[in-house]
């Protein structure tokens, strides 16, 4: 049973302030291809390293360790290594990366559908303004 | 009907590049707390600059202008201008605004369910960094 202190109010300013510096990172980290691929892809099913490379195809070494290192700060991929000979090291979505793929099928389905439409805007505003 | 020409197969790399910078800038310059709440009120409906001030609370002149403005320019909102004395201004979503207050909302919801687990992934992947 919760007690006062449990039941939340209206977040404070300053948690406001916290989650809109928090979203705006992390939807301008997760906002790229790739991360957008990786999402996807292992929200199929739990993946190796090279499993994934080779699913999501056309990525670097590096630049799938950089992605998948900003997913797993950010708490969206966990990291499982077995101590196998070699170690087996496994990926898995958590349940906010999972949840962050429904966000992320939005903003990519969106961006798709308008992208054209914005391009557009954007040149009338620069003819209008200049 | 479509002619051959019309018909698009999958988007080339250059889209692909291109569709993915414009994202990152778009969610990012919509991931803010100011943004969200004119995307949320100018889709309940169309309101002149002082309504939308003063249903917002709390927003600078300077800081709704720059955001009513970035949204302009994006396609998001339309800005129509009545000639009358003195000139009456209006502030509408635009179809691409609507479809992305979905995804906004999707996104606002998510950052309030994870910032905890994102905070606390952050702290322990430091930690284990460290």
């Amino acid at each position: 049973m919760g007690t006062r202190q449990e039941i939340s109010a209206l977040p404070p300013e300053a948690d406001l302030a916290r989650a809109d510096s928090l979203a705006r990172e992390i939807f301008s980290d997760v906002a790229n291809k790739w991360a957008f691929l990786i999402i996807e892809f292992l929200g199929q099913r739990t993946m190796r390293f090279s499993e994934l490379r080779n699913e999501i195809g056309g990525i670097s070494h590096k630049m799938l360790t950089q992605n998948l290192r900003m997913l797993e700060r950010n708490g969206l991929v966990e990291r499982t290594v077995y101590p196998t000979i070699p170690p087996r090291v496994e990926y898995t979505l958590t349940e906010a990366g999972d949840g962050l793929r429904a966000v992320v099928d939005g903003m990519c389905g969106w961006t798709q559908r308008y992208l054209g439409h914005i391009e557009k805007s954007r040149s009338s505003f620069r003819a209008s303004a200049g």
